[in-house]
Protein backbone atom coordinates (compact mmCIF):
# COMPACT_ATOMS: atom_id res chain seq x y z
CA UNK A 1 0.00 0.00 0.00
CA UNK A 2 2.81 2.24 1.13
CA UNK A 3 6.96 1.82 -0.13
CA UNK A 4 8.71 4.27 2.16
CA UNK A 5 10.96 6.43 0.26
CA UNK A 6 13.00 7.04 2.98
CA UNK A 7 13.63 8.00 6.54
CA UNK A 8 15.70 10.17 8.09
CA UNK A 9 15.88 10.55 12.34
CA UNK A 10 15.06 13.90 13.85
CA UNK A 11 14.46 15.25 17.09
CA UNK A 12 13.99 11.76 18.38
CA UNK A 13 11.20 11.23 16.06
CA UNK A 14 11.31 10.04 11.93
CA UNK A 15 10.81 11.95 9.07
CA UNK A 16 9.64 9.41 6.29
CA UNK A 17 8.82 9.94 2.65
CA UNK A 18 5.93 7.61 1.39
CA UNK A 19 4.72 6.63 -2.41
CA UNK A 20 1.56 4.92 -2.98
CA UNK A 21 -1.03 4.68 -5.26
CA UNK A 22 -4.07 7.22 -5.32
CA UNK A 23 -7.47 5.54 -6.41
CA UNK A 24 -8.55 9.16 -5.66
CA UNK A 25 -6.12 11.60 -8.32
CA UNK A 26 -5.44 8.65 -10.65
CA UNK A 27 -1.85 8.84 -9.79
CA UNK A 28 0.95 7.49 -7.88
CA UNK A 29 1.82 10.29 -5.29
CA UNK A 30 4.55 11.17 -2.58
CA UNK A 31 3.67 12.34 0.66
CA UNK A 32 6.16 13.06 3.90
CA UNK A 33 5.22 11.82 7.57
CA UNK A 34 7.34 13.25 10.50
CA UNK A 35 6.05 10.57 13.90
CA UNK A 36 7.44 12.09 17.18
CA UNK A 37 9.07 10.17 19.72
CA UNK A 38 6.14 9.39 21.25
CA UNK A 39 4.64 7.46 18.06
CA UNK A 40 7.68 5.43 17.90
CA UNK A 41 7.15 4.79 21.28
CA UNK A 42 3.40 3.30 20.76
CA UNK A 43 1.00 5.90 21.09
CA UNK A 44 -1.11 6.78 18.47
CA UNK A 45 -0.92 10.19 18.04
CA UNK A 46 -2.99 13.20 16.47
CA UNK A 47 -1.89 14.25 13.25
CA UNK A 48 -1.33 18.09 11.77
CA UNK A 49 -2.11 18.13 8.16
CA UNK A 50 0.59 21.06 6.34
CA UNK A 51 -1.05 21.96 3.28
CA UNK A 52 2.12 23.72 0.59
CA UNK A 53 1.83 26.62 -1.24
CA UNK A 54 2.43 26.87 -5.19
CA UNK A 55 5.05 24.88 -6.47
CA UNK A 56 6.24 23.27 -3.23
CA UNK A 57 6.16 19.37 -2.94
CA UNK A 58 6.43 17.66 0.73
CA UNK A 59 9.75 18.01 0.89
CA UNK A 60 9.31 22.18 1.40
CA UNK A 61 7.84 22.34 5.03
CA UNK A 62 9.91 19.34 6.14
CA UNK A 63 13.02 20.98 5.40
CA UNK A 64 12.84 24.35 6.12
CA UNK A 65 10.12 25.26 8.63
CA UNK A 66 11.93 23.74 11.29
CA UNK A 67 8.54 22.39 13.10
CA UNK A 68 9.92 19.00 14.36
CA UNK A 69 11.10 20.15 17.33
CA UNK A 70 7.95 21.10 18.45
CA UNK A 71 6.13 18.50 17.32
CA UNK A 72 8.22 16.10 19.54
CA UNK A 73 7.85 17.92 22.26
CA UNK A 74 3.91 18.01 22.12
CA UNK A 75 3.67 14.43 20.83
CA UNK A 76 2.31 15.38 17.16
CA UNK A 77 2.80 13.96 13.77
CA UNK A 78 3.02 16.39 10.97
CA UNK A 79 1.70 14.80 7.00
CA UNK A 80 3.02 16.65 4.36
CA UNK A 81 1.02 15.91 1.01
CA UNK A 82 1.97 17.53 -2.27
CA UNK A 83 0.30 20.28 -4.29
CA UNK A 84 -0.87 18.67 -7.05
CA UNK A 85 -1.71 14.93 -8.77
CA UNK A 86 1.88 14.21 -10.83
CA UNK A 87 3.19 11.73 -13.28
CA UNK A 88 2.61 10.79 -17.33
CA UNK A 89 -0.90 11.18 -18.17
CA UNK A 90 -1.69 14.29 -15.72
CA UNK A 91 -1.58 17.60 -17.74
CA UNK A 92 -0.48 20.51 -16.44
CA UNK A 93 -0.92 24.81 -17.45
CA UNK A 94 -0.48 24.61 -21.09
CA UNK A 95 1.95 27.66 -21.23
CA UNK A 96 3.85 25.66 -18.57
CA UNK A 97 2.86 28.55 -15.71
CA UNK A 98 4.29 27.83 -12.49
CA UNK A 99 0.55 29.09 -11.00
CA UNK A 100 -1.84 26.39 -12.62
CA UNK A 101 -1.37 22.56 -12.78
CA UNK A 102 1.31 20.81 -11.79
CA UNK A 103 1.99 22.09 -8.11
CA UNK A 104 -0.77 23.86 -7.98
CA UNK A 105 -3.63 21.77 -7.24
CA UNK A 106 -5.89 24.52 -5.05
CA UNK A 107 -7.04 21.55 -2.87
CA UNK A 108 -10.03 21.41 -4.68
CA UNK A 109 -11.94 18.77 -6.92
CA UNK A 110 -12.34 19.71 -10.03
CA UNK A 111 -15.17 19.80 -12.11
CA UNK A 112 -13.60 20.60 -15.98
CA UNK A 113 -12.14 18.46 -18.13
CA UNK A 114 -9.13 17.58 -19.10
CA UNK A 115 -8.40 18.45 -15.18
CA UNK A 116 -11.32 16.98 -13.17
CA UNK A 117 -9.93 13.16 -14.43
CA UNK A 118 -6.98 13.78 -11.53
CA UNK A 119 -7.09 17.20 -9.80
CA UNK A 120 -9.15 16.40 -6.83
CA UNK A 121 -7.00 17.53 -4.11
CA UNK A 122 -9.74 18.44 -1.70
CA UNK A 123 -10.69 14.86 -1.49
CA UNK A 124 -7.12 13.37 -1.77
CA UNK A 125 -6.16 15.68 1.76
CA UNK A 126 -9.46 15.36 3.47
CA UNK A 127 -10.49 11.69 2.57
CA UNK A 128 -8.04 9.40 1.01
CA UNK A 129 -4.50 10.66 2.27
CA UNK A 130 -6.34 10.32 6.59
CA UNK A 131 -7.55 6.99 5.63
CA UNK A 132 -4.21 5.82 4.52
CA UNK A 133 -2.46 7.03 6.70
CA UNK A 134 -4.21 6.19 9.81
CA UNK A 135 -4.58 2.76 8.68
CA UNK A 136 -1.01 2.49 8.52
CA UNK A 137 0.72 4.83 11.07
CA UNK A 138 0.52 5.05 14.56
CA UNK A 139 -1.58 7.96 14.67
CA UNK A 140 -4.53 8.80 15.90
CA UNK A 141 -8.24 10.20 14.17
CA UNK A 142 -7.32 13.53 15.87
CA UNK A 143 -6.64 15.88 13.44
CA UNK A 144 -5.96 19.34 12.74
CA UNK A 145 -4.74 21.60 9.74
CA UNK A 146 -2.40 24.42 8.50
CA UNK A 147 -0.54 25.46 5.19
CA UNK A 148 1.23 28.48 3.48
CA UNK A 149 -0.47 30.62 0.45
CA UNK A 150 -2.68 28.71 -1.92
CA UNK A 151 -2.15 25.60 1.00
CA UNK A 152 -3.31 28.26 3.54
CA UNK A 153 -6.22 28.44 1.49
CA UNK A 154 -6.44 25.17 1.10
CA UNK A 155 -6.69 24.62 4.80
CA UNK A 156 -9.50 26.99 5.41
CA UNK A 157 -11.91 25.47 2.79
CA UNK A 158 -10.76 21.83 3.85
CA UNK A 159 -11.86 22.62 7.78
CA UNK A 160 -14.87 24.96 6.38
CA UNK A 161 -16.62 22.41 3.80
CA UNK A 162 -15.95 19.45 6.61
CA UNK A 163 -17.00 20.14 9.66
CA UNK A 164 -15.62 17.10 12.57
CA UNK A 165 -13.00 16.45 10.74
CA UNK A 166 -10.38 19.21 12.60
CA UNK A 167 -9.98 20.24 15.57
CA UNK A 168 -7.98 23.36 14.36
CA UNK A 169 -7.05 25.44 12.05
CA UNK A 170 -4.08 27.50 10.93
CA UNK A 171 -2.86 29.51 7.95
CA UNK A 172 0.24 31.46 7.26
CA UNK A 173 -0.12 34.30 4.35
CA UNK A 174 -3.45 32.11 2.98
CA UNK A 175 -5.26 32.98 -0.31
CA UNK A 176 -8.16 34.28 1.76
CA UNK A 177 -10.39 35.08 -1.00
CA UNK A 178 -9.27 32.94 -4.32
CA UNK A 179 -12.51 34.09 -6.45
CA UNK A 180 -11.81 37.62 -6.02
CA UNK A 181 -7.79 37.78 -7.09
CA UNK A 182 -5.74 37.11 -10.09
CA UNK A 183 -4.27 33.09 -9.12
CA UNK A 184 -7.80 32.03 -7.97
CA UNK A 185 -9.59 33.69 -10.71
CA UNK A 186 -6.94 31.58 -13.37
CA UNK A 187 -7.43 28.31 -11.28
CA UNK A 188 -11.12 28.15 -10.82
CA UNK A 189 -12.08 29.29 -14.26
CA UNK A 190 -10.46 26.06 -15.37
CA UNK A 191 -11.05 23.69 -12.70
CA UNK A 192 -14.29 24.90 -12.17
CA UNK A 193 -15.58 26.91 -15.08
CA UNK A 194 -17.01 30.24 -15.90
CA UNK A 195 -19.94 29.80 -13.23
CA UNK A 196 -18.65 31.81 -10.62
CA UNK A 197 -21.78 30.65 -8.85
CA UNK A 198 -19.76 27.12 -8.29
CA UNK A 199 -16.16 28.83 -6.62
CA UNK A 200 -18.67 29.93 -3.87
CA UNK A 201 -18.00 26.36 -2.44
CA UNK A 202 -14.20 26.89 -2.55
CA UNK A 203 -13.55 30.54 -1.29
CA UNK A 204 -12.76 30.59 2.60
CA UNK A 205 -14.72 34.17 2.81
CA UNK A 206 -17.52 33.19 1.48
CA UNK A 207 -17.87 29.56 3.04
CA UNK A 208 -16.92 31.08 6.44
CA UNK A 209 -20.63 33.12 6.51
CA UNK A 210 -22.32 28.94 7.08
CA UNK A 211 -19.18 27.43 8.67
CA UNK A 212 -21.64 24.62 10.58
CA UNK A 213 -18.73 24.87 13.38
CA UNK A 214 -16.40 27.53 15.07
CA UNK A 215 -13.06 26.12 15.27
CA UNK A 216 -10.19 27.99 16.21
CA UNK A 217 -8.25 29.77 13.76
CA UNK A 218 -4.76 31.47 13.65
CA UNK A 219 -3.53 33.41 10.58
CA UNK A 220 -0.04 34.71 10.15
CA UNK A 221 0.42 37.31 7.44
CA UNK A 222 3.74 38.92 6.94
CA UNK A 223 3.73 42.99 6.34
CA UNK A 224 6.54 42.70 3.56
CA UNK A 225 5.24 40.21 1.62
CA UNK A 226 5.01 41.10 -1.97
CA UNK A 227 1.67 39.15 -2.33
CA UNK A 228 -0.12 40.78 0.29
CA UNK A 229 -2.41 43.40 -1.36
CA UNK A 230 -2.66 41.12 -5.19
CA UNK A 231 -3.50 37.84 -4.15
CA UNK A 232 -3.58 37.30 -0.07
CA UNK A 233 -6.45 39.91 0.90
CA UNK A 234 -6.20 38.77 4.75
CA UNK A 235 -9.18 42.13 5.12
CA UNK A 236 -11.32 39.91 3.40
CA UNK A 237 -11.18 37.02 5.66
CA UNK A 238 -11.03 39.13 8.47
CA UNK A 239 -14.26 41.13 7.81
CA UNK A 240 -16.02 37.79 6.60
CA UNK A 241 -15.19 36.24 10.03
CA UNK A 242 -16.18 39.39 11.83
CA UNK A 243 -19.51 39.07 10.22
CA UNK A 244 -20.25 35.37 11.34
CA UNK A 245 -18.88 35.55 14.30
CA UNK A 246 -15.97 33.33 13.48
CA UNK A 247 -13.21 33.30 16.31
CA UNK A 248 -10.62 34.64 13.85
CA UNK A 249 -7.01 35.61 15.48
CA UNK A 250 -5.00 37.29 12.42
CA UNK A 251 -1.48 38.24 13.21
CA UNK A 252 0.27 40.75 10.93
CA UNK A 253 3.54 40.32 11.65
CA UNK A 254 5.69 43.62 10.69
CA UNK A 255 8.33 43.28 8.41
CA UNK A 256 7.76 39.10 7.22
CA UNK A 257 7.69 38.57 4.15
CA UNK A 258 6.02 35.36 1.88
CA UNK A 259 9.14 32.97 2.53
CA UNK A 260 9.80 29.90 4.69
CA UNK A 261 11.82 32.16 6.76
CA UNK A 262 8.86 34.21 8.03
CA UNK A 263 7.00 30.61 8.42
CA UNK A 264 10.24 29.33 10.82
CA UNK A 265 9.82 32.50 12.69
CA UNK A 266 6.50 31.48 14.27
CA UNK A 267 5.68 28.18 13.18
CA UNK A 268 6.10 27.30 17.24
CA UNK A 269 3.42 29.64 17.92
CA UNK A 270 0.68 27.27 15.28
CA UNK A 271 1.58 24.31 16.72
CA UNK A 272 1.20 25.21 20.15
CA UNK A 273 -2.72 26.61 18.59
CA UNK A 274 -3.59 22.72 17.29
CA UNK A 275 -1.78 21.59 20.36
CA UNK A 276 -4.22 22.96 22.93
CA UNK A 277 -7.37 21.74 20.62
CA UNK A 278 -6.01 18.64 20.00
CA UNK A 279 -5.64 17.99 23.86
CA UNK A 280 -1.83 17.28 23.77
CA UNK B 1 32.01 46.50 -1.26
CA UNK B 2 29.04 44.53 -0.81
CA UNK B 3 26.03 44.33 -2.81
CA UNK B 4 22.53 42.72 -1.01
CA UNK B 5 20.88 40.45 -3.45
CA UNK B 6 18.13 39.76 -0.77
CA UNK B 7 16.66 40.06 2.69
CA UNK B 8 14.38 38.04 4.73
CA UNK B 9 12.93 38.74 8.31
CA UNK B 10 13.67 35.79 10.59
CA UNK B 11 12.96 35.52 14.34
CA UNK B 12 13.38 39.54 14.84
CA UNK B 13 16.70 39.64 12.89
CA UNK B 14 17.81 39.45 9.53
CA UNK B 15 18.84 36.98 6.71
CA UNK B 16 20.44 39.03 4.09
CA UNK B 17 22.71 37.22 1.03
CA UNK B 18 25.20 39.26 -0.47
CA UNK B 19 28.14 39.27 -3.44
CA UNK B 20 31.28 40.89 -3.37
CA UNK B 21 34.43 40.80 -5.44
CA UNK B 22 37.08 38.58 -3.78
CA UNK B 23 41.00 39.22 -3.84
CA UNK B 24 42.29 36.05 -2.89
CA UNK B 25 39.90 34.18 -5.04
CA UNK B 26 39.45 36.17 -7.98
CA UNK B 27 35.90 35.76 -8.58
CA UNK B 28 32.85 37.14 -7.16
CA UNK B 29 31.59 35.30 -4.39
CA UNK B 30 27.99 35.16 -2.75
CA UNK B 31 27.86 34.74 1.24
CA UNK B 32 24.92 34.51 3.40
CA UNK B 33 24.75 36.74 6.98
CA UNK B 34 21.80 36.17 9.76
CA UNK B 35 21.96 39.20 12.06
CA UNK B 36 20.07 38.58 15.30
CA UNK B 37 17.94 41.33 17.20
CA UNK B 38 20.63 42.41 19.06
CA UNK B 39 22.88 43.56 16.39
CA UNK B 40 19.74 45.56 14.46
CA UNK B 41 19.46 47.44 17.94
CA UNK B 42 22.91 48.29 17.53
CA UNK B 43 24.93 46.38 19.26
CA UNK B 44 28.47 44.25 17.94
CA UNK B 45 27.30 41.01 18.55
CA UNK B 46 30.03 38.07 18.37
CA UNK B 47 29.94 35.65 14.73
CA UNK B 48 29.70 32.18 14.29
CA UNK B 49 31.30 31.24 10.95
CA UNK B 50 29.50 28.02 9.34
CA UNK B 51 31.30 26.10 6.49
CA UNK B 52 29.37 23.65 4.76
CA UNK B 53 29.92 20.56 3.04
CA UNK B 54 30.43 18.91 -0.37
CA UNK B 55 27.88 20.16 -3.16
CA UNK B 56 26.02 23.16 -0.47
CA UNK B 57 26.22 26.82 -1.36
CA UNK B 58 25.53 29.76 1.15
CA UNK B 59 21.54 28.47 1.23
CA UNK B 60 21.95 24.80 2.73
CA UNK B 61 22.37 25.88 6.16
CA UNK B 62 20.42 29.16 6.38
CA UNK B 63 17.20 27.30 4.95
CA UNK B 64 17.50 23.79 6.80
CA UNK B 65 19.22 23.91 10.00
CA UNK B 66 16.83 26.29 12.14
CA UNK B 67 19.85 28.01 13.73
CA UNK B 68 17.94 31.34 13.44
CA UNK B 69 15.43 30.83 16.33
CA UNK B 70 18.52 30.16 18.91
CA UNK B 71 20.85 32.48 17.42
CA UNK B 72 18.39 35.34 17.55
CA UNK B 73 18.46 34.55 21.49
CA UNK B 74 21.88 34.15 22.45
CA UNK B 75 22.64 37.32 19.81
CA UNK B 76 25.14 35.76 17.53
CA UNK B 77 25.37 36.61 13.75
CA UNK B 78 26.13 33.26 11.74
CA UNK B 79 27.99 33.87 8.20
CA UNK B 80 27.85 31.44 5.50
CA UNK B 81 30.22 31.12 2.88
CA UNK B 82 30.02 29.50 -0.69
CA UNK B 83 31.59 26.47 -0.34
CA UNK B 84 34.45 26.78 -3.35
CA UNK B 85 34.81 29.47 -5.61
CA UNK B 86 33.10 30.14 -8.65
CA UNK B 87 31.94 31.85 -11.94
CA UNK B 88 33.74 31.58 -15.61
CA UNK B 89 37.17 31.00 -15.74
CA UNK B 90 37.15 28.81 -12.13
CA UNK B 91 37.85 25.23 -13.37
CA UNK B 92 35.67 22.44 -11.88
CA UNK B 93 36.24 18.90 -11.64
CA UNK B 94 37.02 17.33 -14.78
CA UNK B 95 34.73 14.89 -14.52
CA UNK B 96 31.89 16.71 -13.89
CA UNK B 97 32.20 15.38 -10.44
CA UNK B 98 30.66 16.81 -7.02
CA UNK B 99 33.41 15.85 -4.38
CA UNK B 100 36.36 17.93 -6.60
CA UNK B 101 36.26 21.23 -7.57
CA UNK B 102 33.17 23.34 -7.68
CA UNK B 103 31.49 23.05 -4.38
CA UNK B 104 34.58 21.34 -3.14
CA UNK B 105 36.77 23.59 -2.29
CA UNK B 106 38.29 21.79 0.94
CA UNK B 107 38.59 25.39 2.65
CA UNK B 108 42.41 24.59 1.90
CA UNK B 109 44.97 26.90 0.08
CA UNK B 110 45.94 24.71 -3.58
CA UNK B 111 49.57 25.16 -4.86
CA UNK B 112 48.81 23.16 -8.08
CA UNK B 113 48.06 24.64 -11.10
CA UNK B 114 45.02 25.48 -12.19
CA UNK B 115 43.59 25.04 -8.59
CA UNK B 116 46.14 27.37 -7.19
CA UNK B 117 44.50 30.40 -9.40
CA UNK B 118 41.49 30.67 -7.47
CA UNK B 119 41.28 27.29 -5.02
CA UNK B 120 42.50 29.17 -1.70
CA UNK B 121 39.44 28.90 0.77
CA UNK B 122 41.06 29.02 3.33
CA UNK B 123 42.59 32.42 3.59
CA UNK B 124 39.44 33.44 2.03
CA UNK B 125 37.24 31.82 5.62
CA UNK B 126 39.80 32.84 7.46
CA UNK B 127 40.90 36.29 6.85
CA UNK B 128 39.05 37.95 3.70
CA UNK B 129 35.23 36.90 4.55
CA UNK B 130 35.84 38.20 8.05
CA UNK B 131 37.71 41.36 7.38
CA UNK B 132 34.56 42.37 4.76
CA UNK B 133 31.86 41.40 7.34
CA UNK B 134 33.66 43.16 10.68
CA UNK B 135 34.15 46.43 8.07
CA UNK B 136 30.42 46.49 7.06
CA UNK B 137 27.96 44.77 9.52
CA UNK B 138 27.24 45.56 12.98
CA UNK B 139 29.53 42.14 14.57
CA UNK B 140 32.50 42.65 16.62
CA UNK B 141 36.51 40.22 16.01
CA UNK B 142 35.18 37.63 18.06
CA UNK B 143 34.97 34.62 16.02
CA UNK B 144 33.40 31.00 16.27
CA UNK B 145 33.47 28.65 13.82
CA UNK B 146 31.26 24.85 13.10
CA UNK B 147 30.88 23.12 9.86
CA UNK B 148 29.30 19.87 8.46
CA UNK B 149 31.02 17.02 6.90
CA UNK B 150 33.79 19.14 4.46
CA UNK B 151 32.67 21.97 6.61
CA UNK B 152 33.69 20.49 9.82
CA UNK B 153 36.97 19.38 8.56
CA UNK B 154 37.26 22.63 7.47
CA UNK B 155 36.47 24.45 10.70
CA UNK B 156 38.75 21.99 12.53
CA UNK B 157 41.66 23.23 10.06
CA UNK B 158 41.10 26.62 9.71
CA UNK B 159 40.91 27.01 13.60
CA UNK B 160 43.74 24.75 14.48
CA UNK B 161 46.26 26.69 12.05
CA UNK B 162 45.40 30.21 13.21
CA UNK B 163 45.86 30.10 17.54
CA UNK B 164 43.98 33.44 18.38
CA UNK B 165 41.48 33.70 15.81
CA UNK B 166 38.56 31.72 17.36
CA UNK B 167 37.02 31.19 20.59
CA UNK B 168 35.29 27.31 19.85
CA UNK B 169 34.92 25.20 17.56
CA UNK B 170 32.38 22.49 16.36
CA UNK B 171 31.49 20.34 13.65
CA UNK B 172 28.95 17.69 12.54
CA UNK B 173 30.09 14.40 10.71
CA UNK B 174 33.46 15.89 9.74
CA UNK B 175 35.77 14.39 8.02
CA UNK B 176 37.91 14.23 10.82
CA UNK B 177 41.55 12.81 8.33
CA UNK B 178 41.17 13.24 5.08
CA UNK B 179 45.31 12.45 4.30
CA UNK B 180 43.79 9.00 4.82
CA UNK B 181 39.79 8.95 3.11
CA UNK B 182 39.22 9.04 -0.52
CA UNK B 183 37.58 12.49 -0.34
CA UNK B 184 40.65 13.74 0.96
CA UNK B 185 43.11 11.84 -0.62
CA UNK B 186 41.58 12.91 -4.59
CA UNK B 187 41.10 17.08 -3.43
CA UNK B 188 44.75 16.97 -1.49
CA UNK B 189 46.58 14.85 -4.66
CA UNK B 190 45.00 17.36 -6.75
CA UNK B 191 45.16 20.65 -4.85
CA UNK B 192 48.22 19.94 -3.11
CA UNK B 193 50.16 17.38 -5.01
CA UNK B 194 51.41 14.18 -5.09
CA UNK B 195 53.44 14.68 -1.73
CA UNK B 196 52.03 13.54 1.46
CA UNK B 197 53.51 15.41 3.50
CA UNK B 198 52.13 18.63 2.42
CA UNK B 199 48.81 17.00 3.36
CA UNK B 200 49.38 17.29 7.26
CA UNK B 201 48.71 21.21 7.17
CA UNK B 202 45.47 20.78 5.95
CA UNK B 203 44.18 17.68 8.14
CA UNK B 204 42.75 18.24 11.36
CA UNK B 205 43.82 14.59 13.17
CA UNK B 206 47.45 15.35 12.37
CA UNK B 207 47.66 19.25 13.22
CA UNK B 208 45.94 18.64 16.50
CA UNK B 209 49.18 16.90 17.96
CA UNK B 210 50.86 20.52 17.73
CA UNK B 211 48.22 22.45 18.39
CA UNK B 212 49.10 25.90 20.14
CA UNK B 213 45.79 26.56 22.02
CA UNK B 214 43.47 24.54 22.76
CA UNK B 215 39.50 25.58 22.22
CA UNK B 216 36.18 24.04 23.67
CA UNK B 217 35.38 21.36 21.27
CA UNK B 218 32.39 19.69 20.58
CA UNK B 219 31.40 17.32 17.55
CA UNK B 220 28.49 15.01 16.58
CA UNK B 221 28.31 11.97 14.87
CA UNK B 222 25.22 10.06 13.50
CA UNK B 223 25.60 6.19 13.94
CA UNK B 224 23.99 5.95 10.80
CA UNK B 225 25.33 8.11 8.83
CA UNK B 226 26.56 6.49 5.25
CA UNK B 227 29.89 7.76 5.36
CA UNK B 228 30.95 7.22 9.22
CA UNK B 229 33.21 4.49 8.29
CA UNK B 230 34.47 5.33 4.89
CA UNK B 231 34.74 9.13 4.82
CA UNK B 232 34.78 10.56 8.13
CA UNK B 233 37.02 7.86 10.64
CA UNK B 234 35.62 9.77 14.23
CA UNK B 235 38.27 7.11 15.82
CA UNK B 236 40.71 9.69 14.19
CA UNK B 237 40.37 12.57 15.30
CA UNK B 238 39.42 10.91 19.23
CA UNK B 239 42.44 9.23 19.46
CA UNK B 240 44.67 12.17 17.90
CA UNK B 241 42.85 14.51 20.75
CA UNK B 242 43.14 11.97 23.49
CA UNK B 243 47.04 11.53 22.68
CA UNK B 244 47.52 15.68 22.53
CA UNK B 245 45.16 16.17 25.61
CA UNK B 246 42.93 18.00 23.55
CA UNK B 247 39.42 18.78 24.96
CA UNK B 248 37.49 17.17 22.62
CA UNK B 249 33.67 16.10 23.61
CA UNK B 250 32.24 13.58 20.66
CA UNK B 251 29.39 12.44 20.39
CA UNK B 252 27.83 9.50 18.60
CA UNK B 253 23.84 9.69 17.76
CA UNK B 254 22.60 6.79 17.63
CA UNK B 255 20.35 6.25 14.08
CA UNK B 256 20.90 9.74 12.78
CA UNK B 257 22.47 9.85 8.99
CA UNK B 258 24.25 12.97 6.95
CA UNK B 259 21.35 14.99 6.45
CA UNK B 260 20.30 18.82 7.61
CA UNK B 261 17.96 16.73 9.56
CA UNK B 262 20.34 15.67 11.71
CA UNK B 263 21.91 18.85 12.45
CA UNK B 264 18.32 20.82 13.35
CA UNK B 265 18.22 18.12 15.49
CA UNK B 266 21.57 19.17 17.71
CA UNK B 267 22.14 22.99 15.85
CA UNK B 268 20.75 23.87 19.55
CA UNK B 269 23.95 22.36 21.80
CA UNK B 270 26.24 23.87 18.97
CA UNK B 271 25.25 27.39 19.06
CA UNK B 272 25.28 27.10 23.20
CA UNK B 273 28.91 25.61 23.10
CA UNK B 274 30.02 28.45 20.84
CA UNK B 275 28.09 31.12 23.09
CA UNK B 276 29.08 29.75 26.20
CA UNK B 277 33.02 30.92 24.59
CA UNK B 278 31.93 33.81 23.38
CA UNK B 279 30.81 34.95 26.13
CA UNK B 280 27.56 36.17 25.42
Amino acid sequence: MLTQLSENLAFGGVHRRYRHSSTVLACDMVFAVFLPPQALAGAKVPVLYWLSGLTCTDENFMQKAGAQRVAAELGIAIVCPDTSPRGEGVPGDPDGAWDFGLGAGFYLNATQAPWSAHYRMHDYVVQELPALVEAALPVSDLRSISGHSMGGHGALVCALRNPGRYRAISAFSPITHPADVPWGEKAFSRYLGEDRATWAEWDASLLIAKAAEKLPLLVDQGSADSFLHSQLKPEALQAAAEAAGYPLTLRLQEGYDHSYYFIASFIEAHLRHHAAALGV
